[in-house]
């Protein structure tokens, strides 16, 4: 049987580095501020959502969902969104519930890209993107943000900026699509009203669909605000909108996600969503559901309760309770100004801390961060995962920390 | 906008039977005997089991599983199935959990098959067998099940057999792989011990991969003895056996299944999943994992209240009863041996009724259906929709019914 061949779409997506850093914690058991994912309890609300989903005494909670989506949540979604987007989403045909965010990348790519169109990836970016956009046969086009002039003391995800110039240079005819993550996963950096219409206008002149990755949405810092690129004007109707429930509300392990779009870019995915799941969790729908509709109440009455709302306050002290701990441990952080992560350059801890990197071709970020597994018993995800071949260089200085997590956690080091 | 091409792959894909006929029984409501799954609770604990997942108390029920699945699901998969395919299943290669039956197909199709590659698949089949073939850029190879001279009074799944010489002489150079239904869906047959021995003997001498769709596996009738394809001697290697948790556990919705395999065939199973959803639902394996647990024990303990057991004792009276009450209605049933569905012929009763069907160029089985919706309010599935383009006329008399409902529901035309 070693004559087998396998499918050769998949070729050199073999590394992943989540199944490797999964078996790495399991083994080194280390404090876990790698992966992005909360070390505490989900609000109380989401978890008796699911509660109250698993007791409810209809039958059909446990079986089939409607293809699309369950109806209440996807009625849900559109009294959410409609306002945001400042258009009237129809439930019925322009939503579509995957398996998490990550099932909404896999169905749009898969439904737009053809073998030969090329898909422009803005780095560094969360690193699916690229073997998703390879396994459809696109080629993704790389640009890298730009780090630019440091005007204050602190170093902030706002200083990486994307050269317009660059972006334009790029764009060929086989141009598809563009990748936009925002805010961005790993550098956290929240793209400014203005520059999400740079961006637009580029893709509006050059005919490009718009895949916009918007699970961190709800967590921006400092009032920074996330602006929906569906939002802004002639863009609807060239934008997909990808969410994610376990980001939104806390639970990356209920992965439900949603695309939203105009019709004739949702129905090539509902198309591909037919033969690649064909439904998602009924139960875990009508959890996110009911939670929903409980945080859609409090939006309309303004109450500051609202998760959407709050979830950032939550997290600004965690972020910068981070940046100060990791300051003083003389790691050189950049201060992210939405999301869950936290980049710092680690080379100076490293000399100081007398590391001495074996000499094998894993990227240095790869090895310090073993290093620190082994030794120091925390766990990062090393950044030049987040960058093609040709860029590596650009991220290997850093390393990507997790800061949605207990404070307790945060301060291990400190504590022993 | 309307410039915009999707993607080539996902051509000829876009009819979907099941969006078709979701629509329409949430249209005209109908009691719905066609979709397979049950109108009434799932079992108690596995209910119950759900709500553990719900209320534990640790966070990280909440929060991503491993990719390759839950450690807890795959451990109690690998114990219930190595002894029933001699085989020590390894929970920590051997096993992926999916989205689903569904997502496990869609996995093993990507991850195998190459474009210009040949997938046998025996007819009548669950009709997404062969769009996700072609997607994947295979080129499906259709062999139906031949109707054997009927020996006795009731016309049975059983009879209905494989050609073994037509089953070799399809076989070239390009065959990479078989897909194998077992019990099948839509006509109930469970292939005996002999004929699954014919079977492995041709896909060995042919160094053919067998994807072996299991997800009725618990469900057969008149004892009737379901057998593995992967436990025949030298065929784990060469087997990818693909289960259902929504099927086992009369759960539909909760859309978890697996794949079991040997390590070189799982390996580009996982590269795929890796790209397509990353990791499942955490508080629906876990839920899926307890009720396993349960029944693990009682089968242990040869407890006949082991639900992969009782399962299909308490399907047979629904399988006897259906089967009565459709030929008292005047249909021909097909006595299934495995499964939830029965075939009947409906000719006789369209004309008894005087149904007259327009003459579009829709398949007649989806006329008379939609006939019996709008007047009857009782829907079916089409059968043509299990056969391949060339042999639409073999199942174009017959349409599918479920019998996995309340008697209330089967017996709804006669109560009126
Ligand atoms: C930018 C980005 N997109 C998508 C995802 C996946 O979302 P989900 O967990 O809903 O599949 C993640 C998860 O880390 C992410 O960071
Ligand atoms: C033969 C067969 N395979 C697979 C499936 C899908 O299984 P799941 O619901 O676990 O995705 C079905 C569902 O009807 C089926 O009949």
């Amino acid at each position: 049987m070693s004559d087998i061949k396998i499918a050769d779409r998949i070729k050199g997506t073999e590394k992943n580095v989540w199944v490797e850093f999964t078996e790495l914690v399991s083994q080194e058991n280390p404090v876990d501020l790698g992966r992005g994912f909360p070390d505490f309890n989900p609000p109380v609300h989401v978890k008796n959502a699911l509660i109250t989903a698993a007791t409810d005494d209809s039958p059909f909670i446990h079986q089939y969902a409607r293809v699309k989506g369950h109806k209440r949540l996807v009625t849900a979604l559109a009294e959410l969104y409609s306002p945001i987007i400042n258009h009237n989403i129809d439930w019925a045909t322009e939503i579509l519930i995957t398996n998490g965010a990550y099932g909404a990348l896999h169905t749009t790519i898969q439904g737009l890209i053809n073998p030969g169109d090329e898909v422009i990836i803005i780095e560094p970016f969360f690193d699916c993107y690229s073997p998703m956009v390879k396994v459809a046969g696109g080629t993704p086009i790389f640009i890298p943000l730009r780090k630019t002039e440091n005007t204050g003391d602190v170093f902030k995800s706002s200083d990486f900026t994307l050269d317009y110039n660059e972006f334009s240079s790029k764009i060929t005819k086989k141009t598809k699509a563009l990748i936009f993550n925002n805010p961005n996963n790993p550098i956290g950096k929240v793209y400014s009203l203005e520059e999400c219409q740079q961006i637009a206008k580029l893709c509006k002149e050059n005919n490009i669909i718009v895949i916009c990755d918007e699970v961190y949405e709800w967590i921006t810092y400092d009032d920074k605000k996330h602006i929906k690129m569906a939002s802004l004007p002639d863009m609807f109707n060239r934008t997909l909108t990808l969410g994610s429930a376990g980001k939104s509300f806390s639970v990356t392990g209920w992965k439900i996600g949603w695309i939203i779009g105009p019709v004739h870019l949702m129905k090539p995915c509902v198309v591909v969503h037919q033969n690649v799941t064909n439904s998602c969790s009924t139960p875990m729908q009508e959890a996110i559901a009911i939670a929903m509709e409980t945080d859609l109440g409090k939006l309309r009455r303004d109450d500051s309760d609202c998760y959407f709302k709050s979830l950032a306050k939550e997290m600004q002290p965690k972020r910068d309770l981070a940046e100060e701990f990791l300051k003083e441990t003389g790691f050189h952080p950049v201060r992210p100004d939405g999301g869950y992560f936290i980049l710092v350059n680690y080379t100076d801890v490293m000399k100081k801390s007398c590391v001495t990197l074996d000499n094998s071709n894993e990227a240095n970020d790869y090895k310090f961060i073993k290093w620190m597994i082994r030794n120091k018993k925390i766990s990062a995800i090393p950044v030049t995962v987040f960058y093609s071949e040709g860029h590596k260089h650009l991220g290997q200085n850093y390393i990507r920390f997790c800061f949605m997590k207990v404070k307790e956690s945060f301060l291990y080091k400190k504590r022993r």
